[in-house]
């Protein structure tokens, strides 16, 4: 059977970038496709290339951009032909890099270009690469053992727990939890149209826990050292995860410890 | 004690003009102020100007555009200095006027301009009278007996039941769906917020059933005829809801029959 292949969306920095090196580290032989907005500006990204001779291709893409995602996708199905797993990593607070702390930081702008990355970007992978995960060959997750309900491919989304609308009690930070309950919904949506189409696509949401990286920087003070994942551990989570998927598990959201995220 | 004031935004057709209808006929003195984008296209709601005498202002409010919102806000102040009830009715299936019925129909810019009209608009509207609802007198809902607890103002944010994650067992539908997850994230932000300040206001997601409006058209012949309701039929049941609101009922999505959507 080929090698896997796994795209990582958003592997520039944080998240995205320990998704690339957990999977060269731990699923030989899988490849891996990394896309990010600056490659050249992706030094960690770039140095992991030279370490992973064949296994790592790097791609410019910019989610915000319909016409660079069609574009990657191209790439990927001439060099490819196919996928096993997608992992939409991308994401901001807000463009001034803080959420919103009432009504009075709320505009228009910064909900719609939140929305553009963390919503609209994710849903518009899903569009252009579901072929290719449809080619794949179901090389992450645990397959169930009936022929007919196995998956070829996998898409996570990364969302947030504040993007749960029912565990929602603080309030704040309007346009990131917007973006991630509205990427929950593109998650739900994308499971049950993909989950009809033979071969079938698990698609679900991952909320990465708390993680110290340039998202939350902002916020690091505010929680206890013991509640701060690596990168690394929040990853290894994630991983671990994934490598339960099934079609029995998909459209769903779910916490880096396994557990159900309520809509 | 002053007369209510009633805000309906999106009030040229379908829910929004019969909103409008609906609190003239039903709850005098209220004064309503309808917006919309074209006051001069919407014959039928001015027609009402001449048959409630000094009771409706009609304004220009285009809820794409931030400016529009402001300028109208100020006005309201200028001309009433509170209000007691906003609706947020205006909403679009998709720029198409169609759902979208596969992945293959999705794009950015028809997301993007559902969740501007559909989600960004409600919020914006949100900022800007917040403190007008503030300063209202509670002329609409059910007023808790005790002082503390009870509300000035009350924003009704017309959501529909394809926009429940929970709920959601057909897929499509992309960007409406996505775009009312969102909104209804941003109805229980709102509830927090504006639940903590003094005076406080009440913030809920109200279902009107599947209506016989423009909206709804292209779909119409699939609907029992016994589940197509009229607008006026609809408008009379979310009023009815909106009578019983308070704090106790604030952060949460309703049916129009009054029970709790999931989210
Ligand atoms: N960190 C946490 O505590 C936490 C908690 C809950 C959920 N999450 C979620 O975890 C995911 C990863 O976040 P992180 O903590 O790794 O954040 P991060 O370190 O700030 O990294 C964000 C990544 O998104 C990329 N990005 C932003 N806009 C983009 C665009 N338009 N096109 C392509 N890439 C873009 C950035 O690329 P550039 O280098 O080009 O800017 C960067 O690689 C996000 O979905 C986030 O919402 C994080
Ligand atoms: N009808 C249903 O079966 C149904 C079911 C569930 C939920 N809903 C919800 O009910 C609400 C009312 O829908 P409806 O059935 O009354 O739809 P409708 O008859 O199609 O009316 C839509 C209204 O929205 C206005 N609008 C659209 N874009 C706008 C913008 N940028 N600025 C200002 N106004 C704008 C339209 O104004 P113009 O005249 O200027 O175009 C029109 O007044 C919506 O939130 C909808 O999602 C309806």
């Amino acid at each position: 059977m080929a090698a896997p292949v796994a795209l990582i969306q958003g592997a520039s920095r944080g998240l995205g970038l320990e998704f690339c090196k957990h999977i060269l580290k731990n699923k030989t032989p899988a490849a891996v496709i990394a896309t990010c907005r600056d490659p050249d500006g992706a030094a960690e990204l770039r140095g992991l290339v030279g370490r992973h001779p064949g296994r790592l291709t790097v791609l410019g893409l910019d989610v915000s951009r319909e016409e660079d995602i069609r574009g990657a996708a191209e790439r990927v199905r001439e060099g490819f032909g196919r996928l096993d797993l997608i992992v939409n990593s991308s994401a901001m607070l807000h463009p001034s890099g803080k959420g919103e702390t009432s009504l009075r930081d709320v505009t228009a702008q910064g909900i719609i270009a939140t929305l553009t990355t963390n919503t609209v970007g994710p849903l518009v992978m899903a569009k252009y690469f579901a072929p290719l995960l449809q080619k794949g060959g179901g090389g992450f997750g645990a397959q169930l053992a009936e022929k007919a309900r196995q998956h070829s491919g996998i898409i996570v989304n990364i969302t947030a727990k504040v993007g749960s609308i029912g565990d929602n009690g603080l309030g704040g930070w309007y346009s990131y939890r917007m973006s991630k309950a509205a990427l929950n919904m593109a998650t739900r949506n994308l499971s049950i149209e993909l989950g009809r189409s033979r071969p079938r696509v698990v698609c679900v949401s991952l909320h990465p826990g708390t993680v110290n990286t340039d998202l939350s920087r902002p916020y690091h003070r505010n929680v206890p050292q013991d509640k701060l994942f690596s990168a690394e551990h929040s990853v290894s989570c994630l991983m671990g995860i994934v490598d339960t998927l099934n079609m029995e598990k998909t459209g769903k959201a779910y916490n880096w410890d396994g557990t159900e995220l309520p809509w």
